[in-house]
């Protein structure tokens, strides 16, 4: 091989996967051998990178949204010139590899988000070319352009088919995101066979019903005709483009092309024998000629990265606040002032006292804190006016407008969530999303994700218990608190007022490294009075609200609407009763043992816990002994006022329920 | 007034639904406004039902997708006949009325199913023309029809918007739904105001690409057009359709109509006073003339059950065994002999002792008890093969087989969980579904709704915890099995053995009032011996499966893949240990108090708690004396056999934790 083809390219990548997954003895190579053309022309000939540099700012963002074709991406990322030595392609599946079974942003440079729960990658892909948008029209000048990449996603029959496919294609057809261009692999088979049997959708006709850019019947394997569809994507000025190629799943293989038995498992050893004979492949697993990485590096991603950052010096000199701002954006920290200035409103409202509902309380928050956060992106599935997402200077992002900030995200949980998250990882954005906190069941999922993918995004739910009243059951979280908090590395807030509800909001803003819950009332709040190390406590979660005289003989431990029951359930018990509000038990539990000690000592194990959510969450801290005063069953449809009384919230019952622990 | 117009009709339901928002000071009057002139005709000139017996099975079935306009049905129920009087519209949304804030299909009376979280009453739907679809082509013979009815739909922009949509539409293009017909309220409203900035779908193309017969431009105000349209649905004969109503939310309010301050809240006093003259409904609140009960009342539903009794009595003569077969899944009854045969089953399981995967060991199960139940009705969401949802006997839907069972429901989670609630809310089966176990969160929302609305659903899970391998966390349950257990009324399996899965699925199966969850391990675990009283104990919940000589010094508790280990710990601790296996937490927590206390002795507080999944669940058994060894992080893509050592799931991290507690 002197000058390779680039079907020599495109192999290469064949045979890293196919070589791959067969040294693992587990994965999916049928994926990688499909779309190794298409990833060929599209990283070779316009993808604007720089290996070298894989957090360089203005890259163009790759998202492989069917992510168990993972190993399609690892052998880009390693052919490219990523640091991803092939060691790690070798170690493909294994523990703590850099080339984990689904491509994971947190294990391998160059990963712009985790894929592999099907649909989110290409929501993800939207938010991402939605914080390209925003932030070109608010930083680009007519003289000097600083933003300026694109977004490509690849996409599987599977994402699809699943229903965020037309929540997320909708809004980006709405927002007519014209750099996004996604990839569909029409290979007309998944996990269970040929998709004619279930996936009938004239997926074309389907995206330009919302508005994109479609190109249809692009052949996946020529090289040409995919070149001739990239090019016509980025004549589009106003639509989004969908790119549909028919290839050949496990393009190669001589029996198992086109067959759902190249999917999920490994060829085979004469399987992978006979697919390097018809490819004609000459070299040994993992054996990757000079000359096909002198092909594939021939990307000039430093000179690009360079020629940018001459023009971000010259954006710094003509426009230098514009400048600092985006920067500080970039490196994703908060204005120097934020930490003070937002304890500054926690003291006053500390002093002021405001008895409002936890919902209005974090509308005051984001009012205080969206005009120091450039960064902050809100919005709402439809909820805008019961969620209180809405402040003042929101200007919808639909629009051209440089302070764009608010998201009319429609009806649509899931997909909202995931352009969240999209957001925060293209870096530049603390993005926020709400709805009612049971319809975080509708985006649950990219919650997880939130959490998995380190994501700094703010999920806000309102209406957080039969305290909403006569919506009903199907409106009235019950195991929504305990569920959300046993989501790994997700922190939940519940608080009980509105000072809490702003320390929620600055901990939320402040959390770099992962997602936040925010929980809030539809009803008043009243507010609770606190010194000054009470008021610093809220931060770590757990603290004690209101102190027993001497050790505790009995501790209250409540969050959000019941801290004040808790309160005067405590009053009647006497001055022995401790309470404890739990605004986080996630923060709580990260503080040191002596500070939780402080707050529950072990001596004492007469201990009720109160929320209006399943009782068993709260063992963790009333064990056997204790108490739990909680609802166990579904709600009910009543003015709240009868409700709580109905389920038990009352203050006779509760302290009934803590004197019978004597 | 003599003869009422339709409009008056109508206008009954708009005046119902005004007055009764109004007295409850809460609910949603616009969509009925909107709604009522296609519904009016619809019910008054279609659809097939007997008021007198909400129960008739050959009923058609009447939806309400966007469930916030209960009022709209209510009045429809009211005005025609059902045994819902008028003093129940009168206690709108309070506490235990028939009347909830949101249609309950076990609150009131031809409900029959329970909406309001968007999108889903659509999927419900899907669900029951399946149902219908199944049932005519078992039951029915060319000359004698016993199964003919339709599902009518009606779904608001917000139900659009929802992802489910795509998915349930998909579906139901896909298998040809004909009988099944929805009626969009496209009046371009949603909460946040004019829905032009946030949908602007072309929603009749994107029907279109589902293949579904779509009529464009109706005028929903109309009742020749709504008729015309209606005529034109009933003469497709292999598509679904969907009928495009253009209306105005607020219909006949001066100020308010085609305002989103008609969505979700009173009028107001004046603003109702203002309908009222704009309309000309000179009655008072809750006041109905006779000519309009009588206007209403017209419907022949007694004489139409009749003539359908009539039918089956002489397709019982003809085809007895088959009106036999009919008459007891009607009764949702199981055959005579199916709790003999699966226990016959079990024991010889028990005889046996296979050492199997568990979802092996569900497929044995349904496999044995499938031949059994015809009503049996299963599919997976792309994961037949890894899920092991398919048995001998299996045969597509999309077919027109008189024995088919079988789903095929590509990757759409969400539609999949709602169309099971739909098949088992219409009678006639026990529907299964099964996705991988971390992906039950895309459709959380459903399974809550199976919980909620009582549905004989069964939802399997396979590849349940981090023993699933290589794929990494993004497919890794971890606080997924205690999110599941958190869901009232929801019953959650996770068996240890063949044993164990065959007498979780036979509780599935028997369990009439509620969902169940069975949760299974993609990897091989050994069998369990137990005694005659152990193997009856199963179906407890929890049990001993290895009991100390003497009273326990020490109790482990473990389910699934960790009753192994535990089991092997046990016999390095010695002979004070006892083991008990909790495969279902849910039915345990519900036996008498003096089985809990034989099981879990208060006295012993040495407890450990072992699965992998999240630790703080099981404090609600080993207390804070205990300890659990669990999972409280993210999993990682590595071999099982690597990660189970790596996460601390050995017999010798088990030993010491229950050492530590000396």
């Amino acid at each position: 091989m002197t000058t390779p083809s680039r079907r020599d390219l495109a192999n290469a990548i064949r045979f890293l996967a196919i070589d791959a997954v067969q040294a693992a003895n587990s994965g999916h190579p049928g994926m990688p051998m499909g779309m190794a053309d298409i990833a060929e022309v599209l990283w070779n000939d316009y993808l604007r990178h720089n290996p070298a540099n894989p957090k360089w700012f203005d890259r163009d963002r790759f998202i492989l949204s069917n992510g168990h074709g993972s190993m399609l991406q690892y052998a880009l990322l390693h052919l490219s010139g990523y640091p991803l030595p092939i060691e790690e392609l070798k170690n493909f599946r294994q523990l703590e590899s850099m080339t984990p079974g689904h491509p994971e942003n947190f294990m391998t440079p160059g990963v712009e988000t985790t894929t592999g729960p099907l649909g989110q990658g290409f929501a993800n892909a939207v938010g991402m070319a939605l914080a390209e948008k925003l932030l070109a029209q608010r930083y680009n000048k007519p003289d000097l352009t600083v933003v300026d990449h694109r977004t490509w996603v690849f996409m599987g029959d599977g994402c699809l088919m699943e229903g965020i496919s037309h929540e997320a294609a909708s809004l980006a057809g709405t927002w007519g995101l014209h750099k996004l261009v996604a990839f569909w692999d029409d290979n007309r088979i998944s996990i269970d066979g040929d998709t004619a049997g279930w996936f009938t959708d004239d997926t074309p006709a389907r995206f330009e019903a919302y508005g994109w850019n479609v190109i249809r019947g692009v052949d996946g394997h020529d090289s040409a005709s995919i070149k001739a569809a990239i090019e016509q994507a980025l004549r589009s000025i106003d639509k989004p483009t969908l790119i549909c190629c028919r290839t050949t799943i496990g393009f190669g293989s001589p029996n198992k092309a086109g067959k759902e038995s190249s999917h999920g498992a490994p060829l085979g050893k004469d399987e992978v024998a006979a697919t390097r004979d018809a490819l004609g492949w000459r070299h040994g697993a993992f054996e990757i000629p000079d000359e096909i990485y002198a092909g594939w590096r021939r990307d000039d991603g430093a000179a690009r990265e360079a020629e940018w950052n001459r023009r971000v010096e010259a954006y710094e000199r003509q426009y230098p606040e514009l400048a600092a701002e985006l920067r500080r954006r970039v490196r994703g920290e908060l204005p120097a002032d934020f930490a003070a200035a937002a304890q500054a409103y926690i003291d006053k409202l500390q002093a002021e006292g405001p008895a409002v509902a936890s919902r209005k309380a974090s509308q005051m928050a984001i009012e205080t804190f969206a005009p120091l956060l450039p960064e902050l992106v809100g919005g709402s599935a439809d909820l805008a006016h019961s969620n209180l997402t809405l402040w003042k200077a929101s200007k919808s992002v639909a629009s051209d407008d440089p302070d764009a900030n608010y998201v009319y995200y429609g009806v649509r949980e899931f997909a909202m969530t995931a352009i969240s998250n999209g957001l925060a990882l293209h870096g530049g954005f603390i993005p926020f999303d709400a709805t009612f906190l049971v319809f975080s069941d509708y985006a649950r999922n990219a919650v997880r994700m939130s959490a998995l993918m380190n994501a700094h995004a703010i999920h806000v739910y309102t209406h957080d218990s039969i305290g909403l009243g006569e919506d009903g059951p199907t409106h009235q979280p019950v195991e929504h608190l305990a569920s959300l908090r046993y989501i790994p590395h997700n922190d939940v807030w519940r608080p009980c007022d509105a000072v809490e509800s702003a320390v929620a909001w600055k901990a939320a803003i402040e959390r770099r490294d992962g997602p936040s819950c925010l929980v809030f009332s539809r009803q008043n709040l009243p507010h609770q009075p606190r010194d000054a190390r009470q008021l610093a406590d809220v931060a770590r979660g757990g603290y004690v609200l209101r102190d027993s005289a001497g050790t505790p003989e009995i501790i209250l431990i409540a969050t959000g609407s019941e801290v004040g029951l808790a309160m005067q359930a405590a009053e009647r018990l006497g001055d022995k009763a401790r309470v404890v509000s739990m605004p986080s038990t996630d923060v709580f539990d990260r503080q040191d043992a002596a500070y939780r000690e402080s707050v529950l000592p072990k001596a004492c194990r007469k201990r009720v816990a109160i929320e209006a959510g399943v009782s068993d969450f709260w063992r963790k801290y009333v064990g056997l002994d204790g108490a739990v005063v909680g609802i166990d069953r579904f709600g009910a449809s009543a003015p709240a006022e009868k409700l709580f009384p109905h389920f038990g919230f009352t203050v006779e019952r509760v302290v009934a329920v803590a004197r019978a622990l004597d």
